[in-house]
């Protein structure tokens, strides 16, 4: 069993680490690391509003009995001798000092995009760019850590990149035109959307977001050339807004391909995604990638988001657009916090244990 | 004062079109039409739940007082001699045999989509496409009615609309990409949209609405030659959803220019966008027919709705498309059921008033 | 393995039906039957949406693929020979002439509220009143059937029932004061509540639904006195509401008891309710009849309606109330379309067939 | 002209009190005053977020320009020397060091409920409790202020409040249950309800509430007697939820009265219930305080809530009650933050002023 580590284990995404990792057949969680404050506590008493006595536990999967009682220690002072891997569920901020911490001995598989964007980091989802984990070698070897960093991608980058990969191996992709209308879980909790916002309203910028997925797709489906990824030759337009939904961004998409495509092709390869028989039989790896729903009404969010333990992507209203070339439109719904963040966090792991990289 | 009657006064357009009319300097209603199953009540008896006692009176303003006690007549017996306008807020399907009907001896502006894309039938939005109103004579003239029918557009298309006109006009469009996240008053109430179906959701389809989009904005922005208007030469493609909003679209926009086209241009274009005084002085008219708001955050469709009393477009997040050729991309909010719908039409009478049309 | 048919089978309390029977170990079903309209039609086919193609099924989990070729077969002619049992999830106005008209063959399970106030039908909920099922010998006796009509209570019944059982059990209940505040999905779809009225709303009455409350409670908690139940002997007043909720209704319960009842005492009934080792054991009997909470936020319905499977009533918020004589108050969750609907009738059907009525 | 500064102006119930006094007959905003974080900077620069630009005004109106350049004074170094009344928005741990310093010297009126539970303090509601504002003689004499300090009572209190007084006045109450189903903006901003706690939800606990309702009640409806208010000799208990609603606080009532009461009596005592011409004739007060709707759908939140300006409480769905002596049961809605907060503080304002305890 690997033993590993969340870091950032009180909040909302180190939560659902916790879930995600919990009766794990490959991997143990034997350290739970937090901020100085809740250093020393056991994890329930860390999750325990002092003054109404309620656990702050967000999860809709009740609380992972087996770890309650472990003490959090402070993530400055996390000891990585007895430690495989640590997942990181940290801000950006507190991971651009802690994760290369953690890296100088540890694999360190992260949800925040502190290091997304360096050259020698790759961002991975198994069976869509599974070669640029070759790229954490000369990761390695440049930084001269034992271990490495290795983030996920933003959770709305997560089901386009899924999605496109079919279409762009297939046809080649030209562009892509995309808007999200994304839930709220996306935003966390501190103080993520507010109900006075969010009620009979959308809010039309996600601060970031938009730049976060035109860059990540292009970086996602580029070729490992070497020791750096060059970017796929593409390019990606985006509005994000928010929605009052709670789990699963919906997005609309409209790409256009190099060679010819019309909807039944473009239906057919993203139904046939082959991610390998590696990939596949990986423990968190869902039974289909891409699952294509011929309902007009569908995806939607409520009723697609948990789709193959919400590591499948719904991809709905394949259609032909009239406006750029070889034109295709869809929408899709992706869970943001399952394959998003830590289900998609849990499957790199996997996919880097059975490569050798961890472990 | 112009004498009209109002067909489908029950239903909820219906209603907003006794409060569009409230207190109207020019026109005055003088008969309420709607189907057989109320006719001869009074219109208060007709709106009354016969088992709870309720009145069905929808919308956000109080009844209004002084039409309550008016009969109500069938809709096919209504007596067009005393009437010098008809607002038909009825479905398609009776539109089509009734409106004819009415329009033989009296102008019919209507919010059904059943006339929408005849070839002698304007659409109007005053200030957009105001010209196209001299169709109505080569209508008048064809059928041998002395009335005539001008459906508005489709609530979706209206905002768009309007504010790619000032874009057409200032860099000429290419083609445009579109994705609405549009209100649930839009659904109406017969059933509507259920409870069920939008907590917590998005539905990705809306039947019929993005053809209407598509052709709709092409004929708007169209050009009258002689007796016929010919389509505007740019593609439109759009995925048209439903979010859990009572009132507002919210439209996501990708534009292609046929001239270069940066954003503060694009911005003052929307802003001096010129309807002409004649139009800015009608008493429905907004004070702007679009809004510009520089605030990332917005527009909103709960806090932007209502701007000039729900007749206004407002606008935000222009910013460069990177995908499009000359690409601009923005957010806009349109009140659907005020610019949309009743309020519209209004503006639009009161247009054909001051033209010679009606009266 | 029994052999029952579901009677309204294409609404979606007939849905819910067919996932409780689902792998069920002692019951098979074996016909579907519904209105006229899709009479004849494959179960799938009568779901289909003809304009789109879409299926209408509406419930979270899966369309129960073993059952979607079966034809419909219509209510009116559905033939009970090879029936053990009929589970009616129709209207209470069909409900009237199509349940005696199976029951005089087979017994009948129903969600309607058509019979839940003759003098010789029982409303079960296993371990509350199981005693009142011998009822139904007398119901047979009376009415000469071979079968016999059982309903179960109302959805807002049901909850209240199970948490006032235990405390009538030990201290005696005077009077009983509730408001709810009920999820949209206990309105169903034809057409439900609709998000127009639900949404930024509450809607403050339910028709019907006090009343029904009020009578059934009694009826529930009364003693079974030779051929008729004595209602209990309490009142109950109360107020229930519509809010923005999915699944779930949430109740506030203030009761008075006869004998001093304080919190811990309270609790700890509610915890001990003892259902009997024969109710525990039933295949959908949940493993706790009621949960009670610390956590002073709760229960709360998305949190806490799937507790159990959904079969559980979830209690918190238990505390002294300063007005009722020995007066307690605490807030109930109960998942009105499981334990409420569906979820509850089959463990009726479960305890049926354990005391020899079905089968 | 009263000058009048407004401390807590930042915050959401200080842009309240900004737009509840635009355009004010009796009161001018001469002072603004929040944290030592924006002292020095200009109301505008202020409200601005620095990293998006975008201004951070809360309320459904515009914001009030003509304040927008007054400089933002640090609250503790608020100068009241050129001031004739404070209006304080603050949390009510500052409230309690401030407050006093500013009615040393000047009146106080508080939405902050540091103050409401002290002998000498009234909480005060025009026309429901005008004399009380008596013990603002014996406030000042006893404390040696030259101002005094009167907080304005809880928003769900208010309604409550309001409505029971004219039954108190013509029955004797004798006790009351209440359920509150509670708007999210009450909870204010910082961080308020988080839309991941409140979408598809109810929260059945909001800390302190219920206390607070309790005993407002009591003393508001109580009788001063020398110099101090006798606390109304009934008992109230009540259970306070949190629903997803954005503004309007509904609240179902179940009162006890002393005298028998019927159902259209009780109507009648709400209907007429007479403030007093000098209390009716206030700028701010609504022309009905409580306004009866016999329609037994209503009073709505989103329907409600606005009625007279947001000042009027709306009633609905009188009827007897089974359990309580002589019992009467109602909902009503009350605006939370109108009359629940800056409006109702600006209503006593003026009715201070009338009475010559301001200017």
């Amino acid at each position: 069993m690997i033993r590993a580590a969340i870091v950032g284990a009180t909040g909302i995404v180190g939560q659902q680490f916790l879930v995600a990792l919990k009766n794990h057949p490959w991997i143990q969680v034997t350290a739970l690391a937090a901020s100085e404050r809740t250093a020393g506590q056991s994890y329930r008493k860390a999750l325990t509003d002092p003054s109404s006595g309620a656990l702050r536990w967000f999860c809709a999967e009740p609380p992972v009995e087996e770890l309650m009682d472990m003490p959090v220690v402070n993530a400055t002072e996390l000891v990585t001798e007895q430690l495989d891997l640590v997942f990181s569920a940290i801000e950006s901020g507190p991971a651009k000092t802690l994760e290369p911490k953690y890296a100088a001995d540890v694999p360190v598989i992260s949800t925040a995009s502190a290091f997304r964007y360096e050259e020698d980091v790759p961002m991975l989802i198994p069976g869509v760019n599974t070669s640029h984990a070759r790229l954490l070698d000369a990761q390695r070897k440049r930084r001269g850590w034992k271990g490495f960093i290795t983030p996920i991608p933003n959770c709305t980058t997560c089901g386009l990149a899924i999605t496109l990969k079919p279409l762009h191996e297939t046809f080649g992709i030209n562009s892509v035109i995309m808007t999200s209308l994304q839930a709220v879980s996306g935003a966390g909790r501190s103080p993520g959307v507010i109900g006075l916002d969010i009620l009979d309203n959308v809010i039309p910028f996600i601060p970031g977001e938009e730049e976060k997925v035109q860059k990540e797709t292009q970086k996602l489906l580029g070729q490992l050339n070497g020791d750096s990824i060059e970017a796929a030759p593409f390019s990606v337009s985006c509005t994000c807004t928010r929605v009052g939904v709670l789990e699963g961004h919906t997005e609309t998409v409209f790409v256009s391909t190099r060679k010819p495509c019309d909807v039944p092709s473009a239906i057919e390869a993203m139904r046939e995604f082959a991610v390998g028989d590696d990939i596949a039989s990986l423990p968190s790896a869902p039974e289909h990638m891409i699952l294509v729903n011929d309902d007009p009404f569908r995806p939607q969010p409520r009723l697609d988001r948990d789709n193959c333990g919400g590591m499948a992507t719904t991809v709905g209203r394949v259609r032909t657009d009239s406006v750029l070339d070889n034109g295709i439109k869809y929408v899709l719904v992706s869970h943001n916090t399952r394959m998003g963040a830590a289900g998609g966090a849990v499957l790199v792991a996997e996919m880097l244990m059975r490569d050798g990289y961890i472990g």
